[in-house]
């Protein structure tokens, strides 16, 4: 009956940590946003029904996950599609434990029409494959920042979940971590079934080709990373200094953050793990691969959720690899699980979501 | 020995409680900041070296507050007579204390270039005298955003403890509780010894002759109030209902906020507490009479932390009825002689802090 299960590491004593701190009333969730420009290049991200409207996916799914409702622009991110966010699935998750989202804003390209912790020096990052991800200096002055912030959320929660939405983040999640030396190539994950990766390569090359020799973490985050996962990476260990842990709650773009800490010298693996989706596991194995490359020690969670049997087609696209992960999802319903809700419980009140959101299938 | 003492109400077990939760290292501090144009009307504020400075006062104390130094400016907020700005003692107390502030950003004419959890809503306020406090709606949609975010807060700590920095708030207060009925001419504080009353008054009468019949306190606000007291409201009345107690950390502005609440049919007496400093009440004992007006129940809590041994000048200035309160300096003073610091050790560590910021006396 346990519908939550390992897919990498020692899980048990994560997991019962997680059911504990929930029985405390002691998980605090948390969203973190930002934009990149490499969302733009035509091929590369589903995440927003065309590339020009993938800048504000971030912002439209905080709305949504917030207040229920998108404010910014009437319209609930989909994919061409029409394959609607995952922030559904964590929108239902949190309705059903009870649990509000703290945003924290690390370079959204619109502000969100909720209340959003945002970090001073969040700025929209660069299309990596024609320039700089990010003014010099900003990695660093972002993980100082959100650092501050997770040293505050995490004196007063035993777990800290954090989940992300940045379009183009797997692109720029490969560029961090081949960056900083570990084996991505193959190894991200995609919104679509069919993951574009000798696109993402060719962005990464290129990127790439911008390095010089001695650079530490935070300048390669400049050069060829993002705002987002060097942010997570400054909130997670903060959370963690503060005595909490962190589940990160994301797919193979959780493994840059775990690059960027393990580089750091700053991961701290006994207080780490990755909480994902049944979908992510099941279309990018290779998410174990890149976990055993930088810390074999960090477990990774997902919850047994299925939308086989979902009355809507656009949930059921999910089971062809559609989308996968985001906004948390995977973590939100690990936590509903361990909650004791059922999956069909769950499932049940994804689909209630949706009904409302969407309309009809 | 007891250094916390009672100016009004039954404060016993409220102070009961905030030990408790100083044990339970479950005390958050927000601090809330805004500006509004009517702390530009010469005369009406010291809370800056000279009235344009004003607007950017509460950037610069939580900026000093939070990281130690001021960012946008290489200034730390004085009066125009060189008297240190009261988050000098805020922060002396909070390093006693180990505790982090959550900045909210309520409407500051500059961000804070430190982490600050934004209400999309933010915005300036009007110079009340001459034009509408803030653009209709805003209230309302600030105090929803607040609540938000207090219930976020209030689910994770059992006290919040909420400070302010705005300049000109006590002449916007005093405009909030005589536009909502109560009574409070000549009631309201000063960081000046020369409380200019009439001033005031004459502001706050040409503010009330914007209102007509009929309107509802959110409306009010809107025309002759300010962003910060409606958002300090909705974050204790969300703070509440997630089941935590709120430290009101201020002087007469703080009725404002009970002023706010009470019409609203939201003022819940026992979950609610003034803490403010002995200058505030010694100089201005008249906000007693500002809550028996509004909510008799509600206690005024005080600590009785003294500047007239300091070796310093600018805190001797405190002792003639300079400053007063600010950013949340009472409350902080008040935790910190309940987790058990002396009278002297809580001076020193200004004393300390003052040392290091202004360098001589």
């Amino acid at each position: 009956m346990n519908r939550v299960k390992c897919f990498h590491g020692e899980c048990s004593s994560f997991i019962e940590f997680i059911e504990g701190s929930l029985r405390d009333s002691s998980v605090l969730p948390v969203v973190t946003i930002a934009s990149t420009r490499t969302s733009l290049i035509p091929g590369i991200s589903l995440a927003g029904a065309e590339p020009k409207l993938t800048l504000l996916t971030p912002t439209l799914d905080v709305e949504y996950l917030i207040s229920g409702e998108v404010l910014t622009l009437k319209l609930i991110p989909t994919t061409p599609e029409g394959i609607p966010t995952p922030a559904l699935i964590t929108r239902a998750c949190f309705k059903l434990l009870n649990l509000s989202a703290l945003v924290v804003n690390a370079g959204a390209f619109k502000e969100p029409k909720v209340p959003t912790a945002s970090l001073p020096s969040r700025v929209v990052g660069g299309r990596i494959d024609v320039e700089e991800a990010l003014p010099k200096g900003t990695s660093e002055s972002l993980f100082r920042e959100a650092k501050y912030l997770g040293r505050l959320l995490g004196s007063y929660a035993d777990l800290i979940v954090i989940g992300e939405s940045m379009a183009g983040g797997t692109t720029t999640a490969l560029s961090i971590m081949t960056a900083l030396g570990f084996n991505a190539w193959g190894r991200v994950s995609s919104s679509s079934p069919k993951n574009p990766l000798s696109l993402k390569e060719e962005v990464v090359r290129k990127a790439l080709s911008r390095l010089r020799s001695g650079l530490d973490v935070f300048a390669v985050n400049d050069l060829v990373g993002d705002p987002l996962h060097v942010s997570i990476a400054g909130l997670a260990l903060g959370a963690i200094e503060a005595g909490s842990r962190v589940l990160l709650g994301g797919g193979t773009q959780m493994c840059a953050v775990l690059a960027i800490l393990k580089k750091l010298g700053r991961l701290r693996s006994d207080y780490l793990a990755i909480g994902t989706t049944s979908w992510l596991v099941r279309f990018t194995p290779s998410i174990k691969d890149l976990v055993i490359d930088i810390e074999p020690k960090v477990p990774i969670i997902y919850s047994d959720l299925s939308f086989s049997n979902s009355r809507f087609s656009g949930l059921r696209s999910y089971e062809v690899g559609y989308v996968k992960e985001g906004v948390g999802a995977g973590a939100a319903s690990i936590l509903a699980m361990l909650s004791g809700f059922s999956r069909d419980e769950v499932l049940g009140a994804i689909e209630s979501e949706y009904e409302r959101v969407a309309g009809s299938a």
